[in-house]
């Protein structure tokens, strides 16, 4: 929790942190200063001390609801600083950051770099102040064992903000099958009044419109894939495909708050229809796996170790994993399963290369658990996923319900 | 244009380019690969060679629809590259890198990094794998002058591609106006069937809905603003305010192709029912000076000559610019225009700073043209924004028409 960072910075010996970037999808940035239409700002967060905002004078308003300590750069024009570095735009860049850290104070320590942002300039000029600042160490984490482990436990707060995701991903989900369960079918195919048959394009469509609706975005798209595409986990589906009866439909929305803000994350398989043989006892031993995991998930325990007994489950059903060759594409071919919060994807990590020990089911995370099992040559996907919150008291309560039926009959 | 590139890379001695992050919202990365389910993603173009994608297993399909040359990272297992670095994750994606980049037969040469990516990560990996491959020069452009030069001419599908984004705006603009017109009003503000005001936030969602029903996204928000947030460029208005007759309202909207493809940007200030003489006086001098600068435009002119000439013409009537206070906030208080793409803010810039040799109006470029007054303390912003194109014979060309009306007539 953001309560946490301090203690993270000091554990780490890290004795600041520079967030670049905008404030709307920018988690770093949005974590600090909330989701505002601030462009090119710049977040300083010092050990022991609250965050500062430099921003833009234009910005001063949206800068403003962040509740931050503000800076303006207009205390800092760019002419001074292009007349000190002789017309050299980096270099005058790099002389105003050296100008904004000393005026808090800031000449030496080690610095800890983050933002989602363009990375040529940030790489130049973080790499010219080190050489002109040379009491200040730069780092990027590849792994991030502060602000990441910061975020990965959620309070109250942002608990709320990820079940309204919940609510209105599930509200949506709703809202898919009632259409497409209201059509005509011909040859097995859905069609509309006029006989034309149902894509997949449409339903994608409609499924952001409902999104807007409710006033979220869909940044990153659905997986909203039928047959062959349902069986590569991460096709999104084919526009003009058709809506057929009795073939498996992956269904997989994470939508977020207008402006980039928390996500949810929910996969639904469904079958319209009927559902054949194969693809319901393929079904059955997803939701088997589901079933199992989410009874023996405990709290504090490393999120790997659940993947590693989703292959093992899988395996002893026959089918190839991750486990026994990392490269599969059929069987289980993923992971279990990954936090979620201001980005889809977040600590913690269920990943069985090298796992972190932070990468475990702390009181406070959220995260998904989907697992899924894929023969795209037979025309199959299924995965089932719901995001759960580990509550303070170490229990694993999903944040939206919603039914796990394969087979959507159809109402007509 | 993408077939300048090569040029500019041999121009600026640039033997390679990297791109990283994901295919969506990604400028850079979309630039080359289109928009697509492609998440941390490597894109190297060599000058003189067709660019190569290196790419998740799972997301193999969705990066074949880019087209471009496949690299998948099933090929560089990540278990063997923690061996080699003795469990350290960092050095181990190095390492990785360094035989993806041996595997395309680079080990030497000067290089240029891109991307919207997370900074830290890339800030470390490349600080590092510069030490371990000594032939490499990285660097990052603070102010671009390779990929961006190319980007700021578009060809023809990248012109249809934005027209369409303008038509998609301007229609929205179109429904907009049609939709608070046709309220009543009690006491000059415009008022439900039961009497409840209308707002500036219930519009704001409905701009979303119709955005989205066009199959578009609004990933940075739009200003839509009235009154003393009006007077305020970036404010993007109060959701609660109440529209009320005789006030600007400020509405820019920059929509962009869904996945993060072509913007268009926007602006039309409206004042329901009637106008002051204030506001219509206002009004009257921005448009004046739009159109004077609209009939001055000379293709392949330095940008910011016209940023001066704003600013002359604003001076001549008497109000305060960033020419003589560059720190001002009434008056003349922002820049021109600028350039926009895959990116709402790009080459060529307008700019009176330092403005680069290649910030031009040149034949293919798409720039905004957006002179604004504002005067906050007294209710007032007014600014008229078209993006317009250069054309190949050297015309300046507006890619969305929309009437410039200041007063909407009320229909009630």
């Amino acid at each position: 929790m953001k309560a946490d960072l301090d203690k993270l910075m000091k554990q780490h010996d890290i004795d600041v942190l520079f967030v670049t970037g905008s404030a709307q999808h920018n988690p770093a940035m949005i974590y600090f200063a909330g989701t505002a239409h601030v462009s090119d700002a710049f977040l300083v967060k010092q050990r022991g001390k609250s965050p500062v905002l430099f921003h833009y004078p234009m910005e001063r308003e949206e800068a403003a609801k962040s509740g931050l300590q503000l800076m303006s750069y207009s205390r800092y024009p760019m002419t001074d600083f292009l007349n000190d570095a002789g017309g050299n735009y980096t270099e005058a860049m790099v002389l105003r950051y050296k100008r904004m850290l000393e005026d808090l104070g800031i000449t030496a320590g080690r610095v800890g770099i983050y933002g989602k942002d363009e990375v040529g300039p940030v790489f130049s000029i973080m790499k010219r102040l080190e050489e002109l600042m040379p009491g200040l160490q730069l780092t990027g984490f590849v792994r991030d064992e502060i602000l990441l482990n910061a975020m990965m436990t959620k309070d109250a707060d942002e608990i709320a903000h990820i079940r309204e995701m919940g609510r209105i991903t599930t509200m949506v989900v709703g809202k898919t099958a009632d259409y497409i369960t209201g059509f005509k079918t011909k040859n097995e195919v859905l069609v509309h009044k006029d006989g034309s048959p149902v894509t997949i394009g449409e339903v994608k469509n409609l499924i952001n419109l409902w999104l807007a609706e409710a006033g979220v975005e869909n940044p990153e798209g659905t997986i909203f894939a039928i047959g062959r595409d349902a069986g590569v986990p991460h096709n999104t589906g084919t526009p003009s495909d058709p809506l057929k009866l009795g073939q498996t439909i992956v269904y997989d929305i994470y939508p977020c708050e207008a402006g980039g803000g928390y996500f949810y994350d929910f996969t639904r398989t469904w079958s319209l229809g009927y559902a054949t043989d194969k693809v319901q006892a393929l079904y059955d031993q997803v939701k088997q796996v589901y079933d199992t995991l989410l009874s023996e998930l405990v709290v504090n325990a490393q999120f790997a170790k659940y993947q590693e007994r989703t292959c093992e489950l899988f395996e002893a059903m026959g089918h190839p994993t991750v486990l026994t060759n990392q490269a599969t594409e059929v069987g289980y071919v993923h992971s279990l399963g990954h936090g979620i919060g201001l980005r889809v994807h977040e600590k913690p990590w269920s990943s069985l290369i090298n796992p972190s020990p932070t990468d475990i089911l702390a009181p406070g995370a959220v995260l998904t658990l989907e697992p899924g099992l894929y023969y795209p040559d037979r025309g199959i996907g299924v995965r089932i996923e719901d995001s759960l919150w580990v509550t303070p008291e170490g229990k694993f309560e999903i944040l939206a319900d919603y039914p796990k039926d394969l087979i959507l009959p159809m109402r007509v």
